[in-house]
């Protein structure tokens, strides 16, 4: 990390599950904010990974070649300002973003006047948003584990089925594809359910001819999926139909724009333009889209409220939709790898039965 | 909440998930603890809950009916400023256990000087830790499910299969008897794995004799279960015989002690007690156990290192345990309800096969 310079630090404490595993390769979640399993302490010759000796073969058998894990038998804020003390160092990045205030008190009460605490959060989260090739291939497997389970759900679905049975079905279809756990809860949303885009899982029977939002994304050595389908069974309504080809033509139009150096917004901004043209812009209720990785959700963003610009092997979702209160809704996203000149579409799941690339049909 | 008083504020931010579902009903988790779905402003008068456009609607159709749902078209931290301005608030409480440095300087600056904010998480948490009528049947029947998914996955054991086979019918078993998803990941760990009590699920083969710790737990209404048993097909050795023994004596020690006013740490010193006179103690790795609720580990914890004290309405895991690396381990666990004079158990799960609840066998 040159990021030591940048900051004028000489440590980094790394308290948060998503930067300790990246930065240590050990998988262990925490089971709350204020609870870390482990903490590290980065220095410019030196990986420390402090875990309780309950979780420390763990960590060893997990950690990176580089990383020393040592056994925490104290709680972790004193367990690393010893560390601290012990390697001399006086300028500490921390993750600002993460670490709770009341932790943050006790760190700055422990460590005293003679170490200052440098907000880092910025500066670590941003070593995660160009993705490694190794990261890319976790991602590219993470994708398709979710496209080969999509395809077999999809496959599954009938009539009269209810919301519920459909997500325990993916569920089942993700892990048998190799998926641990799921990047996050599976939706299923049909009907006028599907006009809420977090939809939380219901008894509902799907219908024939109305829109089923499938939300769902594995999870592979930690890196998350994503993949969102609209599908139906029988004769799509006319509105469902016109719908759905907006929403396609403004994924088209923002995929189109990706490209290293343009900003986020610039690519809501795309798909944003389609739906004005058809004066439906006020139904597309969310952001086009954000990254991913460890994190379902991470930068860089692209919404209207964001500054962040793109950069090549920057992975991001593009993800528009269209949400009609009381009718239903329509969303389409696939996962792009940003290149220099354009992006590679890393999502194989086919788009519609009867629709086909160009946006034409359903009839 | 006459938690006004006490800190003398006269509003309360909650943006943590916990806390938020808790004084909410609202079940959205959140995706990052700097990213919260939406924030509470609790006013002696009013419970406001702030959401997102998107997600209003979801919060709507389960908040609690004394909540007042507000979309949030603004960042968090401004939606909120924005609305303890126009209250006319002045002391407001944040839940410093869980808000990030960064999110709270932002807030303390937007604030300005004219508001200030009071670290609130004991007295916010503190709430939680008695289970009203209500979240106690929540917990029974989380583990009633628990238990039910551990008898058919015991059922289902065969030497040969491997920690992640019996761990996958475990997770059917917790789905088909009521669970929506699962308190934690699901722990099946096997012989010498054994010997590390957060073992990550493996491909090892589950021989006969040896033993297989299960630790387990359903998820009803947002509320956990948790359920640990140490279990083995054919033969146990001596070892196995010995350690279960005294496991399950250190477990009968430590619900003997159980009672509303003594510390969590007086309950951990009763299973070290039993553990000690047998030369074992160093051998029990952890503590003897923490309180559930809507997460999984929380206050009152019981280790050496705790200074809680259990009340009346504590719902609490005792779970000793002993780990011989090279070997494997032993640990069992109940969960048990803290009543004036004792504890009720609430887990139904059979000890084991072979073991009386005199501890007497396998032979």
């Amino acid at each position: 990390m040159n990021t030591f310079s940048e900051l004028a630090v000489d440590g980094f404490v790394i308290s948060g599950s998503t930067n300790r595993r990246y930065f240590s390769g050990w998988s262990a979640e925490d089971h709350a904010p204020d609870r870390p399993s482990g903490v590290m302490l980065v220095l410019p010759s030196q990986k420390y990974l402090l875990a309780s000796p309950t979780n420390l073969p763990w960590a060893v058998a997990e950690a990176l070649p580089e990383v020393t894990p040592v056994a925490m038998t104290l709680p972790w804020t004193e367990a690393v300002t010893s560390l601290v003390r012990q390697q001399g160092v006086q300028r500490v990045g921390f993750e600002d973003a993460v670490l709770p205030v009341k932790a943050y008190r006790e760190l700055q009460q422990l460590l005293g006047n003679d170490v200052e605490l440098v907000a880092a959060s910025d500066v670590l989260d941003r070593q995660r948003q160009v993705k490694s090739l190794r990261e890319q291939n976790f991602l590219r497997r993470a994708l398709a584990v979710t496209d080969q389970a999509f395809v077999a759900s999809a496959a599954a679905l009938r009539p009269g089925m209810t919301e519920r049975e459909l997500a325990d079905i993916i569920d089942d279809n993700l892990r048998s594809a190799g998926s641990t756990g799921t990047a996050f809860d599976t939706i299923v949303a049909s009907g006028p359910n599907a006009a809420r885009p977090h939809h939380a899982l219901g008894d509902r029977a799907i219908q024939n001819g109305e829109p089923v939002i499938i939300d769902m994304g594995a999870k592979v050595e930690g890196y998350c999926g994503d993949l969102t389908r609209t599908i139906w069974t029988g004769h799509a309504d006319e509105q469902l139909g016109t719908m759905y080809r907006l929403v396609a033509e403004a994924q088209r139009a923002a995929i189109s724009a990706v490209r290293a150096g343009v900003a986020g917004r610039d690519i809501d901004s795309a798909a944003r333009a389609v739906f004005a043209a058809a004066g439906r812009e006020d139904l597309f209720a969310h952001s086009i889209g954000h990254a991913i990785g460890l994190r379902i959700h991470e930068a860089p963003f692209m919404g209207q409220q964001s500054s962040d610009v793109l950069t090549a092997g920057n992975v991001v979702t593009v993800e528009p939709g269209l949400y009609l209160p009381g009718w239903g809704g329509v969303r389409i996203e696939d996962v792009v790898l940003v290149t220099e000149d354009g992006c590679e579409n890393l999502t194989r799941a086919p788009k519609l039965p009867g629709v086909d690339d160009k946006g034409h049909g359903p009839a």
